[in-house]
Formats: C-alpha cells, structure tokens, sequence
C-alpha cells in the first residue's frame, strides 16, 4: 500500500457518507482525508458530529481536483461505469488493489471518489491515470458512497496469505479418550435399551462410526466423558432403588 | 458463494445501516435478509424510507437467533473481538470467504452480524460454528455495521483471478510511428533553437530516449504527430512572412 495514500472525496453533498468514509480510513489505517468542493453545511455538520474522527478533523479542502491532486504522482478514480471517451484502462478493484500495492516505493497516490450523485465526472477523471471498479451489480446501482470507501480500503489491506490459510481445525481427541468415549455411550445405550442385544458388533462399529463423524475437540473430550459418566450414574442409582 | 446466503441482523439499531445493509446486499447480489429482534422504530424507519429495497421488504423478522437459523446448516458471526470463552475458531475475513466459497453445495448458510453499539453477545455466538473479523484496526473500533456487511459480501464475492490480471498498458506506438514523431519533434526543437546546431547526434539519441519513455499509446500516436505539425506549419508560415 502506498504510504501515505490520499482518499479524495469529490462533491460529497452527505454528512453521513464524509463521516462514514472518515471512520472506514480509520479503521483501514488511513488518514490523508482530502475534499474537493464539499458541500458546506454537509462538511460543517459531519465535522462536528460527536464521534467526528481525528481523520476528518485534518482533513483539507480544496477547490478543484487538480489543486487536491497537485503532489500527487498517481492519481486513480473509483467509478462504477468508467469514461469510453477518455480511453481511461478500467480494472475491477481486485486489480486495482494489486496495482497500488505493487507502486514504488515513494509513490505519492490519491484515489478520487465521486458525488453520491453523479460519480466523477469526466473532467474529475481525465486526472486519472487509470480508473476501478468494484464488482457489484450495476443493475441495482452505484454503491453507498462510504461503503465504498470502506470496500475499496480494505482490499488495499487484505493479505493473500491470510485467505491461503485455511481452516485450522482444533486438535481432535486422540484415540484412547475416543475409546473411552465409545465405551461409555455404548454401555448407556445397552443399559437402556437403544442397543438390542442380539446385534453387538454391527451395533459397535456403527456407533464408533458416528462419533468419529463427530470430530470432538480434544479440549471437549474430558467433558463428553464427565456427561456420560454422570447419565450413567443415573442410570445405575434408579437400577439399584 | 454458497447460494441463497442468509444475512442475519442480531438487534440492529439504526435504520440507516438496516437500510445501508440492505444496499449492500443487493449490490452484491444477496436476498436473503433476517432480522433478529431490531429496535421497531429503526426497522419501520429503514422500510418506509424512499429508497427502500425490496431486500429490505423482503426481511423476515425474529426474535431470536435460534428461529432465525432453523434452517441453516452454516452459521459464522462477524466480531471485531471473538470470544475466547467459547473456543470459537476466529478468522480473518480473507480465509472466511474461502471457507465460504468452498462449502459443499446445498450448504445453507447464515452470517449473523451483531448491533451497532455491542456487537454479538456470547450467546449470539454460541450458535456460530464460527467467527471471522474483519483485518480492521482495533485501537479505532469497530466497524460501522453498513460498511462491515459490505466488505464481508465484497470478500465473498472478489475473484482471484481478476486480481491476477495485471495491468495491461494499451498498445504502444509501432517504430515506424515513433521515428515520425521523433523526426517532426527534432526539426521542431532545432527550428526553434531550443537543439543547437553543434551537438546534433548526442541531442537525437537523448530525445529518441525522452520520446521511448514516454510510451506513447498507438492510437494516441497519429494525433501527437497532427500536433507537431501544426506547431512546425506556424514556425514555417512566420519564417514566410
């Protein structure tokens, strides 16, 4: 991720969708917050909500893409039906993330998001180098600005190794705790009477079979135990009275 | 992505993330909305607002965790902090997707997220097989509940492939092109005195490199050279005159 990423939110006319983009940075680990044009009663109001974050409190404004833009070496735009005019490369963001996180480093980058309305506009992308797009049904219409931001950023932190990490399953009960296990039920269901006498072995492997299928964990095994023991001795006070 | 994909909302709050929940399901293509006892003014709120979803009309509501999953065979919970009480496996959200996306097909799946203010309680979770988090900063909170139902439905929903495919540059200008445009530039720069007479090999071979590093698009190539011409017309027309 390029340090020191700069999120520009061009237009937002929303107080809610500034303070949303705002905490999502936060969460994301981002903070060079910058508007261009916001609308003003929606920037006032967002800025003295009561959880307005440190985010948005340095925030800078300014009044056109090229001044938010100007120390900028790349500047990419979201958007979610890109510009055939401009000849602008359009990439789903699972690229444009790829893209970012392999800049140079040193790279000073700034990702433009449009009005809630009216996205960017084509003079706002023709500072673009290159433009995304998140893979959402454009049938039901552009994302919620903020869930926007929230989405685009987290792609940017989201780690290839940690989805190659698969399932980590807790340690199975080893053998001899199993047996016990299969001891003690199978005893419980001869005692009353779920198992027929007649039908022992068939019965047995059909009952290891089940509580294999069951995969305990072997930090329950101890108190699978104690509950089997515990009906058990249920069962044997009632045979003695 | 396991089809028909419950979204359960446990006791949400705030009609406006019902509603941005709502939004982001039908962004990435999901239905299938459950509400587990919400706060009924924010759930008549969020219906009766003007851009009301039919994901939103659609929801069930329940009042517990317990009649909401009745069906599913899959239940994982979003937290920002696990529960070690209850030996839940926790995962990142990136090894959740795959985890998802490979579950076997027919697998009915819930995914339960918690409310605005106290994320799932330990019995919320006691029902997860379960629980993933959302690679977030913890020192800034958690997530707000629209954004963090949108990035769980992107992860399920991103292509790996799509990130594989890296950037493709446009095609660049062919030689032939590029020595035109090299030869209208260098007689437009001697013309003009900016390339002195005397050191005229050294000046192409530096141009011819200024011009490679440029990477000039093909089909950007003929309208530079329409440029230069115009610009060499009006030098020849003023030496004319």
């Amino acid at each position: 991720v390029p340090e020191g990423l700069r999120v520009v939110l061009v237009a937002p006319r929303n107080p809610l969708n500034i303070g949303a983009a705002a905490r999502a940075m936060s969460n994301f680990g981002f903070t060079d917050m910058r508007l261009v044009n916001p609308y003003d009663v929606a920037f006032r109001e967002a800025r003295s909500a009561v959880k307005s974050h440190y985010v948005l409190e340095q925030a800078q404004v300014f009044s056109t893409v090229a001044e938010a833009i100007a120390d900028c070496s790349l500047v990419i735009g979201g958007t979610s039906v890109g510009n055939r005019d401009l000849h602008t490369p359009l990439y789903r963001l699972e690229a444009a993330g790829q893209l970012l996180n392999n800049t140079p480093a040193g790279t000073s980058a700034a990702i433009l998001f449009g009005s809630e309305k009216f996205g960017l506009s084509n003079e706002d992308m023709s500072h673009c180098h290159w433009l995304y797009r998140i893979p959402a049904r454009e049938e039901h219409g552009s994302m919620n600005l903020g869930q926007a931001v929230a989405v685009t950023l987290y792609e940017l932190r989201r780690k290839d190794e940690a989805a190659a990490r698969r399932f980590e399953e807790s340690p199975r009960a080893e053998g001899a705790e199993f047996e016990r296990i299969n001891a003690l039920l199978y005893k419980l269901l001869t005692d009353s009477g779920y198992i027929p006498e007649r039908t022992v072995e068939a019965a047995e492997i059909k009952l290891r079979q089940l509580i294999v299928r069951l995969a305990i964990p072997a930090s329950d095994a101890k108190t699978w135990m104690g509950m089997l023991r515990q009906i058990q001795w249920k069962i044997d006070q009632q045979k003695q009275s």
